[in-house]
């Protein structure tokens, strides 16, 4: 019974999770309505979509985190920040959908997507009622944003950690902004004026693996080196992840990934994958490429000969090789970590769920 | 000498937090760096933005209201709490111009209004274009929101105070997005479901008046009863700024105001003047009014007609009257609270201000 003690299960922290959000919910709700019944529906709409969307990737990290340098205390006291992760993960989606005018997330509809519904018996005007459905959920937002600094105060830790994670939280936020920004523009900047690196690790691994990994340790008092560590690695993991996401994005199956493969070619999104074709390709498959990239009628033949495109001139095989050498150098990293091996195969676990993603 | 002693001087509060809103941006746009120039000129415009907007009301009461209640006290100890709520406001105003689709504020223009000069040498198409100063208006606000709660921490005072500062701004803040979301819905939603005081106590009261008023009370530890009494007193401030404001959008001298007196009419905004003027007219003025109500195309002449009608009918005086009771209640909640006649004068001014602006 001792892997129990020591690892955190993935159900126990769900459930946790699932019931603080819950009555947090529940709370925003019966304060929304001193305002009106108004108030209530936006805050109804954002919990259908937080608990739509299940895994709590980012809660679990920090709560197992916690636990891996704690294990004698109560995820309870820490489970505010976990929470708070979840909501700023939301709050960057709904406004990430604003920008990418998506209506559906999770397979349900966001916000904003909640708000056609409803606004659409009092416009005629598609656009007009788009723009309003967007205004609410960008005030949804808006409101996740503050509330995740709130609920970081109520950690049940010494005032000096709870400082301390209300400090990585909001710059965890500062690099999520920056990055989102970044992503926005590598679409029409200039070539070189954005580096995918960059984003990956201020939009991806700031908030979803820096942010819970450092926030669970430092909360635990974890070792200074740890947590040093915990950071590289969380880089690591992060451009890991957006290195396969790249290539599921391509060559991924829907079915298994829940994500199209076909959209990032015919929006002519700038990847990894993409910058290594550049570097290898002949003048000729660089042109059989970029006559098609980009255009949104791409047919599936075309689509097939693009795929095919990245694989002969050995981009997809460099990435490949670029996610290996992540995830051996993320293996390092954990290894030089002052934990058990029990505990370590959280990581290693993180690592592999990451990187080698079902595609 | 006596009265310089206590009541703080407006510009002397201005140059406080003109400073510290300065290094603030110093300190952002230096981190922001390391994600690179596009991050940089994203704060460089908030910057721009917040710097042309001067009068620094919000600061300046919660300034203010601190010093009539500690004398004695440091206004450095307090003074990020009155940034952060400048932060706030510029946020709002940030995110209601996304919403209101201007590019202009305080005679400059707004983030997405310098995005939208910026990015124009990569598009083509205008809706794209704006869509894309949008969503750079809309992560600039994100920042703001976030920033505003870590400047709340830097207080230097006891622990306690400087959490109940956070959660009132946070507070503020869940109250002012509902507002908001009122005011859109105002605009189509089924007449009797959003009440008018509702969207000016939560959506103006809140962030701009007690929000200020009750933090600096806090924070320099008024008696509770005095909190309270500057907590309706702020709410009347705000009810009353309100209708002022309805009134300056149709009968003000824009030349006077700053604001516009045609665009309330064309784009058939409800305010207090016209629920006024639907209680007062006959069949015929109304038929009168609202033949030419909502139409963007309404000419000077059928404006003037339109004004006519709200001040024969006695809607205009019917406002005037409402805003002389909230001036009327303004002052005796003034006159209940345990200051000195001479910190007294810091309410009566305000009300002053807030109800009888030049129009």
């Amino acid at each position: 019974m001792q892997t129990v003690s020591k690892t955190l299960d993935t159900a126990v922290a769900k459930q946790l999770v699932d019931e603080y959000i819950k009555s947090f919910f529940q709370y925003r709700s019966a304060e929304a309505m001193e305002l009106g019944p108004s108030y209530v529906r936006l805050w109804q709409s954002i919990e259908k979509l937080v608990l739509a969307g299940g895994k709590r990737l980012r809660p679990f990290m920090l709560l197992a985190t916690y636990q891996a340098y704690n294990p004698e205390g109560t995820l309870n006291d820490i489970l505010p920040a976990a929470v708070a992760h979840e909501l700023i993960h939301s709050a960057m989606l709904i406004h990430d959908d604003i920008i990418d005018r998506d209506s559906v997330r999770y397979g349900v509809k966001n916000v904003s997507g909640q708000y056609e519904d409803h606004y659409s018996q009092f416009f005629d005007d598609k656009a007009e009622l788009a723009h309003m459905s967007l205004s609410a959920a960008l005030l949804a937002g808006d409101a996740l944003i503050a509330d995740a600094h709130m609920l970081v105060r109520k950690i049940n830790r010494p005032a000096e950690l709870v400082d301390q994670a209300e400090a990585i939280l909001n710059k965890e936020i500062f690099e999520v902004i920056g990055g989102e920004l970044l992503d926005v523009e590598v679409a029409f900047l200039p070539k070189d004026s954005i580096n995918l690196d960059t984003i990956a690790k201020y939009k991806t691994a700031s908030y979803s693996f820096v942010g819970p990994l450092t926030t669970g340790a430092m909360l635990a008092q974890a070792p200074e080196n740890d947590i040093n560590i915990l950071k590289e690695l969380s880089v690591v993991i992060g451009i890991g992840y957006q290195l396969r996401d790249d290539l599921i994005g391509v060559f991924g199956n829907p079915t298994t990934t829940g994500k199209s493969n076909a959209s990032d070619i015919r929006e002519g999104k700038r990847t990894y994958l993409i910058e290594k074709f550049e570097q290898l390709a002949t003048p000729e498959q660089s042109e059989g490429l970029f006559s098609i990239f980009r255009r949104s009628d791409a047919s599936e033949e075309e689509l097939a000969k693009v795929r095919e495109l990245l694989t002969i001139t050995g981009a997809r095989a460099a990435v490949e090789g670029l996610i290996e050498e992540k995830r051996a150098s993320g293996v390092e990293k954990v290894n030089s970590l002052s934990l058990s091996d029990e505990a370590k195969k959280l990581y290693l676990d993180l690592i592999a769920q990451s990187l080698n993603r079902e595609m």
